[in-house]
């Protein structure tokens, strides 16, 4: 396995102030990894609401299949998340895994197995022994601090070259109350250990009804408009936590209008860390936003912008510094939806290069050229159909990519 | 632009001996590239029935519009193509070229402008005057030869690192008709210019309709079911052509069983075509094949085996040489397609390395691990659900790949 170099894109970790009602911590299990944190464990306040968005991949890890049915609950009180083995594809002894974990956490929490929510990331179908695991939890419990988000951010790393959270205040009513975020991920399984997983928590007091719709609303527009490769893995999780311990006035079970402030920051949140996700892409030197205006609908626009962000030749394209209206202009129309030819006009960095069909003759491509120099770089594509807008993310195609992909597991 | 060195995959041209009917050869007429032939026409004797299929690109080249447009007459008399340019994105002036290409060819071959069918590929969005091209036909008209397919085969080569032609024997009735056909592509669009296109002819008189539904067949079991990095040019040409010199029985109008000989025979063509684009693919180092068996549907197979073969992450570990099964089960749950965890096994060079959504626990590794080294890979998913199976052909994704199309135009 190669050790990827810090990506270019990183950015720091803010400062993460407490969550009321979250407590949490990491620590060196030894699962796969040696000299560094690969178990991270969450403890939530009793009477903590619960929402989760899984991957569509139709082989989940048993993990997957574990909090799928502990959502119906609705309710948590912790969460346990192992870094190096994704307990993918590993039958029933994945099966077993899961239950121990839940259960030797359970009772440290002193709650109910099907309360506390797990997740796994790394390789996929060797077994994950529960007993590392099991046997760490302990201290693990006994070291739980308001302040260990950076090292829980930390602990959930696998080919991640750098910890990503963001944090949000919002208001409901009167009352502020907090949200905060940790994710990991940057490939979808890259080498069979990338995944996408974010946890997040505040300290409002919202139905899981509630909770659960503006998680759905949020991942929408932050985690399923981003990709870095199109490949989607078997264990990606977003879960989110309202403790509850807000003094904030009563929500509806649907949340109502007071809800809108937290609905947008939450949103905002995600997408920051989805950003990130896409900032620590495997081999990416640039990152890369898809805006598309004039599409028949929204949804029609988003898919266009994800078969350009999708796109090899255009993400290699990006890779070669090279504005190639051409390639975004095929993945236009490979997306297979409504798009004419004849009203296309294509945009970077803000110099449109072709309109309505055809090269934008003696435009000038010294702002075109300057800007794909940059690491971060913009692409419009308008359709001049209608009025439906998306906007998608995505990282440009590298050696480093295939360095970190192509080279053996072991 | 980076020129790349011969494919490791490449296999030399067959004999191909002329087809009745058929005088073909290319020239250089200069349309971008020195010391090489960029144009090629094919001369087709009265009578002869057309049948097409091209790409479903929602932004095709104006050569795609006019062939659509020449098909709907069912009758053909001659074929430009140039190299070079694809005359892509190119509005009124793109049309102007194609109209006055055709007109110039019609008139040397004494038919109708609409009787000749244009390809062009090559570079997106820059103008491509006609006057090379036309000033050009004259000369190459004069030379025109029954035995220029590999000169034609050679002509519309682009990234291609060598050309491409087949040829087979069908059987009519009592009667032998050749089919020979010759093909160009390495990538969908690689520097701005890759493009598969091919150009089949036969002695054979088979009216319109029915060489319209062999051609739509054969392509979906081949050129269909091959893919090098997902992306879908904007003139993707498939043309055959039937000379009716042979001297079979007449057929029917949708050729009826006498025909079944030749579409078989055609779809092995236009197989070993499709497949060889495969082993030019850009940077490719192997060629795998992709068998899936136990689906829902014969369409699900399909879809799954192309997911796999799309998929990114598969084909860096092929290229690693990393028989990763974890991808391959990945790639199977992303498809979208019916698949149970639980029932899925997967082989690698026909050894079962996952049965039954499980590691086959103390597999014998050493053949799978040779079977990787290998220039030829096998993977055979099966998904234990029914009885559809499917087949698809990719290539590995490799440094080289990044290289070809991560590079300037210019």
């Amino acid at each position: 396995m190669v050790k990827a170099a810090l990506s270019p894109l990183a950015i720091g970790l803010p400062d993460l102030p407490p969550v009321a009602g979250v407590r949490l911590g990491a620590a060196a299990a030894g699962i796969r990894y040696k000299d560094r944190t690969d178990l991270v464990m969450i403890e939530l306040a009793a009477g903590t609401a619960a929402a989760g968005v899984f991957t569509r991949n139709r082989c989940p890890g048993a993990p997957i299949d574990w909090c799928r049915d502990a959502l119906k609950g609705g309710h948590a009180r912790g969460v346990v998340v192992n870094a190096g083995n994704a307990n993918v594809f590993t039958g029933k002894a994945g099966r077993d895994t899961t239950r121990a974990t839940a259960e030797a956490a359970a009772a440290l929490l002193d709650c109910k197995p099907r309360q506390v929510f797990l997740a796994s990331t790394g390789v996929i179908g060797e077994v994950l022994p529960p007993d590392r695991i099991v046997a760490a939890l302990p201290a693990l419990h006994a070291g739980l601090s308001p302040d260990g988000w950076a090292d829980a951010a930390r602990g959930i790393m696998t080919t991640d070259t750098f910890p990503k959270a963001a944090t949000r205040v919002a208001r409901i009513g009167r009352h502020e109350v907090r949200i905060t975020g940790i994710a990991k991920g940057s490939g979808m399984i890259a080498p069979d250990m990338a995944t996408m997983l974010c946890f997040v928590a505040t300290d409002a007091k919202i139905p899981a009804a509630a909770l659960q719709d503006a998680l759905a609303k949020g991942v929408a527009t932050s985690f399923n408009r981003t990709t870095v490769d199109s490949d989607t893995s078997t264990s990606d999780t977003v879960l989110l936590f309202a403790t509850g311990q807000a003094e904030h006035r009563h929500l509806p079970e649907h949340g109502g209008h007071a809800l809108r402030d937290f609905r947008e920051q939450l949103a905002d949140l995600l997408l920051e860390l989805a950003i990130q996700v896409v900032r620590d892409g495997e081999g990416a030197q640039k990152l890369v936003r898809i805006d598309v205006t004039g599409a028949a609908s929204k949804r029609s626009a988003q898919r266009v912008a994800m078969a350009v962000a999708n796109s090899p030749l255009v993400k290699t394209a990006i890779a070669g510094e090279d504005a190639n209206w051409g390639r975004i202009v095929m993945a236009v129309g490979k997306s297979g939806e409504p798009a004419d030819r004849d009203t296309l006009s294509v945009a970077v960095g803000g110099t449109w290069m072709a309109r309505d069909g055809a090269v934008v003759v003696g435009y000038d491509e010294t702002p075109v050229v300057a800007h794909m120099k940059g690491r971060e770089v913009e692409i419009t594509v308008d359709l001049g159909l209608g009025k439906g807008s998306g906007t998608a993310w995505t990282c440009d195609l590298t050696h480093g990519y295939i360095d970190i992909n192509g080279s053996y597991r072991s």
